[in-house]
């Protein structure tokens, strides 16, 4: 599979048709860094879910590299905002290497970096869709998705910044415009909309779909939320630091939603700080507060709401292909 | 004018969709801070070209609407590069005003800042062309241009990082690539690019305009490079430092080409340093040289070649768009 994999990353990407020929090397080189070494769950879903759509039907060679040519879009646009997130953020690591601005040689060229990264996803749809019916559709909806997801991002940053000075800014509402804008519509939303457009479909037919895989996204980034606190570091591959980056998580803005006025107070005080004993006094809280029942609520109302939803879609296919992101994710522990 | 540029700025820009209220304020901030405050010679250059192709017929309302939306795009492209090259560059101020990322309460943010400014370019057309035949043309214009521009700044970037270490990375073939892509393609391509679309015309029919107006773009960044050296301050409203710099300018690629192996080992030991002795005897080599000789040569020989080539145009709406961009250039002082 690895070797399929790379396979498709030497021939979907068109650096061919680069314009200088000494630049080629470092073009490869900041490529291959940043786009492949993911786990491909969202590309990989664009061929899961295009299969599902044709409904058994075996898919031919041509089929399987424009739906991998697909999915290997999202992983550039993925990258892309991966560079340029690290470097707002001031990270260190990233899928267990340096970050790519933390390279000597690369440093703030990163910035540019991220956009000749993003600008290959026009460059893979031109090169191999541009005779398709729906090569518009395609260009309209990576347009779109970007722009949710920068929003997302801008929604994010703005709201960090307002909350560290005061904490009653974060809320359950803002907690799920973030995740919606931020995550949901490229993380979810994206390959299902690409493998759609494969199969011939208009996109304005399929809102409810749409709204299914927003629902999802959301629940799975509540999952991450709850995971970075309870999760078994070893399963997660990380040890979580939210309530130390005062991150506008789920937990947080429920345990706001829970507290009274003294329960509050503890939070204001200790939520955010880097110290041991603050973050050992947020947890305290949390566990007074039984934020864990309170997940385990939101998660079984969640997929009660999210299957009952898809069983009340009228194609079997499209069925298939949104319980299969469910069961993906349903209960996860990593 | 100012107020039609104000409104065409508040009309065309797709504000009325961000998912967030309380974003909103932020981005119409963002947006007036970086947007508007150039000299708008690309956005306007698509209506008077437009005006041009139509030979001399009145513009509708609409028209004149529509030419000013695609020039507005070019404006938001360019502010989307401007506050990404200042971050890259670690640059102070910005059309007179400090750069974006450094107010206290923007900072690196400024990266998706500038990801949202270019977001922008596709929900412009999307709202304004969707219907037309040449929106997919377009997409497709806008995408290749921003791909040209970054790989150029991308050139530009990692060729100043060998030229620190070795001159003899700098040559006249690497500065007119750096331009070429850098610049020409979206400061005197895209907004002639964007009037022929618009008057039905098919872009791979016009690749002969599309070559003389990269040169003419070619021309106007040598020009831009010799000003920054033998300008009047005054008048271009600046103090060039390419030579402190290290730029991998016109100037010093001409004199690299002219000297013998003494003269280069001047210019090895005092380029791209900032004591005034070191940029004096840059300069007094530069007239060693007669290096304004041979920029006054290439100007006279540019001016001929362009003229002839577009004289040799077929068409004569053409022609008066190619010559109001040379005339516009032509020994310009600032």
């Amino acid at each position: 599979m690895c070797v399929v994999r790379k396979h498709y990353f030497i021939n979907i990407c068109t650096l061919s048709l680069v314009p200088d020929f000494p630049i080629y090397f470092f073009l490869l080189q900041m490529m291959d860094y940043n786009v492949p070494g993911g786990k491909l769950n969202r590309g990989l879903s664009v061929i899961d879910s295009y299969q599902l759509l044709q409904e058994g039907r075996e898919l031919t060679e041509d089929e399987i590299f424009l739906a991998s040519a697909l999915g290997w879009c999202i992983e550039w646009l993925q990258a892309f905002f991966l560079v340029l997130d690290d470097i707002m953020d001031g990270s260190h690591t990233r899928r267990g290497q340096p970050c790519w601005f933390r390279l000597p040689k690369v440093g703030m060229i990163a910035v540019n970096d991220g956009v000749v990264l993003r600008n290959h996803i026009p460059r893979i749809l031109r090169k191999h869709f541009r005779e398709k019916p729906y090569y518009v559709d395609l260009l309209d909806l990576f347009n779109e998705v970007e722009f949710q997801t920068a929003s997302g991002q801008m929604i994010d940053l703005i709201t960090t910044i307002q909350g560290e000075k005061d904490l009653s800014k974060y809320s359950l509402s803002i907690h799920r415009r973030i995740v919606q804008y931020k995550t949901a519509y490229y993380s979810f939303y994206l390959s299902v909309a690409c493998a759609l457009l494969m199969s011939g479909e208009e996109l304005e037919n399929h809102i409810d779909v749409k709204n299914l895989l927003i629902e999802m996204g959301i629940y799975f980034q509540v999952q991450d939320d709850y995971l970075d606190c309870y999760g078994n570091p070893e399963t997660i591959g990380k040890i979580g630091t939210d309530i130390e980056d005062f991150k506008c998580s789920w937990l947080v803005v429920k345990a706001l939603e829970l507290s009274n006025e003294e329960q509050k107070k503890i939070l204001y005080e200790n939520y955010g700080k880097a110290d041991p004993e603050n973050v050992a006094k947020v947890k305290a809280l949390y566990k007074e507060l039984d934020i864990e029942g309170a997940f385990a609520d939101y998660e079984s109302k969640s997929y009660e709401k999210l299957t009952s939803g898809i069983e009340g879609h009228p194609s079997k296919a499209v069925q298939a292909v949104l319980k299969s992101f469910l069961g993906k994710i349903y209960k996860r522990k990593k």
